[in-house]
């Protein structure tokens, strides 16, 4: 299993580690320091200066260095992993095929994933979605039909369906009065935000088949449980589920067809990370977990290990608890560390079952499962456009994924194949592989999908978010004011940072 | 203003920095290491090889060092600041007096402070507590009488005392259901953990005088909004303010006489870890703050500016968010480190005011404020017991700390000043000098007093708090079953973790 997972090398377009690198063929176990300047020349020294130095080499960080370098400013990208991408993985499979360890779809008002995916010739394909969802709750399996222009009705009660509409309707009614760029100037910001989502909805979701489906619906959107959340965050969270001109909906957040669901990538979408961060050359420095950003007269000294760079600004494009972890000098400001002391990561792994083909389709499933029970309680068809093989994709979210961080593998695969055979029956008890992806033990995640705000945190700290401090810019899908937590959110942080620090430059 | 801020040195006992540092006379402004080993062997390098190594130096950490060295073990505690003691500050006045910047009180059931304060020599006197509070409310100011043995009543309307009364019992009910020592497995944990304590105000603190005075009870304890806290981390904080026999109530967290505020330390409650720190000699190395702890072989390097330990076990005795910015190697399970994300510190901040008397005290009042307006809200009588001078003390917290985080110290002053005017009269708009500290404003402390848990924190993570993570224990007021947040729940979680690491040494 372990052969499988976490390549970080491309896996269709012959681009490799090292041609990513550009001359370190021999990349180093430890610290990589690469010593090329942004114009080539190499040099023996692990000492860089440049305009702008970027920590953090996922989608937010490249696309800030990709706008900053067409703009004619030098950069440097330090990463602390041995592969870019952050958030963004593509698992190698055994049988030569990639599956999604991350972030993986892409949907409508996504405009700038796409644009960048095209912009590097990754294509996109349509998740598959025919043929039933079922619905496993009370021990028993229903499928019922998805429908692209109205969404997908479970089959629970008449009350339950008829509560559940009225309280997605009031979501979304409450989440137009958010202004995405400021949750906590909501006429109503201080009200949503001295209470927990789970309160909200134990007054709101009152049948208890709604109230399950919303929980559901919780789970899936966060990663986390409704207990974890201040109302405030989850409209604000439904809001920026959109684009400029379009606010977003709860249905957009949990639809395939139409929804945050809908698309998937050509050779898995650590493509976008991998191509943008070929475009950049030897720019981006691998292996270089930044320690510290200390202001040194007009400049700043960025340490990582293995590398320092000076710079006249920097931009941060990492997770709130991660940026909380560099050593500032000088201090940041109270708010600031505050606000990153208060931001924690949700928590999420993912398993894909590799089979020969996708049987369930026969079956007429389109393999989406919601479930009230098991370790995985969300899948999807994940198999490749060519149908060359099947893959079953499960979630582990929120109380869930806790309660199988500290699992062996085995332990996990076992318990995620059972669900599977629960829901897809005895064929799915022998996949040919099986791939695992947890991101609570990652060193440099720590959680995922992304960020989670208590009750009280949007309101005091909200402003701390994108606030430069000095020539310290923050980046990273938790900055942005549309589609935080997904890979388009990190891209429009990616581009609205450099904006903001070409503006000062 | 600055000359009067953070003496690291004793200010009445003799002891100096350089004393309690043993041989290093000549203490470098940056990294200092100090290299001698605990029996006394001066050395070159600034390296160590102990049975275990301390991180920090607050009253926990020293305490842990006291326990480990009693029973003949060798130990290095390594303080990121140039001084001990952690949240627990004294800070010198232009008088020659001295005052606290950081925890002061000391009160009934918190037994391991006042035995380790009198293994010291350190006395402890009567917080003045002689004539009347002051309610300041709806612009009108009232004095009201305390009673050591019932407690103070304030002079609020007569619906409103029946419902905190009410509010008040309930509390206490819950509380004494909640085990201290998990309270995750209480009967009603979840129901607890998914609503914060303004939820469940709002729905039973029904009067808006009674809703008043349990905001106020709520920021001076916790220095947090009702909003940001779990009801159930609330419960639990309750029945933690007392001892093995003797279960916590709200009422000791607030009162003065037969509460946590009840007493005071001669000299400054620094002394106590001052001379405790002098007990250890070169043991306790300053300005070293830890970066990282890794497992090597059979012992840990822990290594810190200026100076690297090896050890058999490491006990970490910092608040959670700050443990969470040293780098551990192997990872630490997720659990914890999802946990340490996830107790942020809390907002608070002091402002003490030097008259050449106590002239408060003429007019019967006794220098204790509520109020629901200010910068300060809540004030004391911080005279030394001989009255050679006035010293009234402000409390800065939670949203009102979060407001001045970045203010200068002139604009805090005025704004204080203003306060104790308001309430004192104009005799308190000229003090002789003014201290000002501001813990969120600290590298390392980053807020304070105490961590606090937002709703889902210790259901979910709770375990975590002291379990230990191969040699690595884990200590701090934030630890302690019993006056969590107080400097006699980081006296108890120093002798805790001491028994832990010796069962195992």
């Amino acid at each position: 299993m372990a052969s499988e997972r976490q390549h970080p090398r491309d896996t269709g377009t012959g681009i490799s580690r090292r041609s990513l690198l550009g001359r370190t063929a021999a990349v180093a176990a430890g610290a990589t320091a690469l010593t090329t300047t942004a114009a080539g020349t190499a040099s023996a020294a692990a000492t860089r200066d440049v305009d702008v130095v970027i920590v953090g080499a996922g989608l937010a960080g490249l696309t800030a260095a990709r706008d900053l370098v067409a703009a004619g400013k030098t950069v440097a990208v330090l990463e602390a992993r041995g592969r870019v991408g952050g958030r963004v993985l593509n698992l190698s499979l055994a049988n030569g095929g990639v599956t999604e360890g991350g972030g993986e779809f892409i949907g409508p008002t996504q405009d700038r994933i796409k644009a960048l995916a095209d912009s590097l010739g990754v294509a996109t394909f349509t998740t598959y979605n025919t043929g039933n969802n079922l619905l496993y709750k009370d021990g028993k399996k229903t499928p019922y039909a998805t429908d692209g222009v109205l969404g997908s009705v479970p089959p629970i009660d008449v009350a339950g369906l008829a509560n559940a509409a009225i309280v997605q309707a009031s979501l979304d009614d409450m989440a137009k009065t958010v202004p995405v760029d400021a949750p906590w100037t909501a006429a109503k910001a201080a009200e949503w935000d001295r209470q927990t989502f789970e309160t909200w909805l134990r007054a709101n979701a009152v049948v208890p088949s709604a109230k399950f489906l919303l929980d559901v619906a919780c789970t899936s959107i966060f990663s986390a449980e409704p207990r974890e959340l201040s109302l405030l965050f989850v409209l604000f969270y439904i809001a920026a589920a959109g684009n400029e001109s379009n606010v977003g909906t709860l249905e957009r957040l949990t639809e395939t067809a139409g929804g945050a669901q809908e698309s998937r990538f050509v050779g898995g979408s650590q493509q976008v990370p991998i191509k943008l961060a070929a475009t950049l050359g030897d720019r981006v420095v691998l292996s270089a977990p930044v320690r510290s950003v200390a202001k040194s007269g007009s400049k700043y000294v960025v340490t990582a290990d293995g590398v320092t760079v000076t710079a006249k600004k920097v931009v941060v494009a990492v997770p709130p608890p991660l940026a909380a972890r560099i050593s500032y000098d000088p201090l940041l400001p109270a708010a600031r560390d505050q606000l990153t002391q208060r931001l924690p990561m949700a928590s999420v792994g993912k398993a894909i079952a590799i089979y020969d083909t996708p049987f369930w389709r026969a079956d007429g499933l389109n393999g989406q499962v919601v479930s009230d029970t098991g370790v995985v309680s969300s899948t999807f068809d994940n198999s490749p456009p060519d149908t060359s093989y099947g893959a079953l994709m499960g979630f582990i979210e929120a109380d869930e994924m806790r309660a199988y961080d500290a699992a062996s593998e085995a332990d996990v695969k076992a318990a995620v194949l059972k669900d599977y055979v629960t829901y897809f029956g005895a064929k799915a008890a022998s996949p040919s592989s099986f791939v695992l992806q947890r991101w609570n033990n990652e060193a440099f995640t720590r959680g995922g999908p992304v960020s989670i705000a208590a009750p009280g945190v949007l309101t005091q700290y909200g402003p701390s978010l994108r606030e430069p401090v000095g020539g310290i810019h923050w980046a990273g899908t938790e900055t942005s004011i549309h589609w935080m937590g997904f890979m388009d959110g990190a891209v429009r942080s990616g581009e609205r940072v450099a904006r903001e620090v070409l503006a000062v430059l």
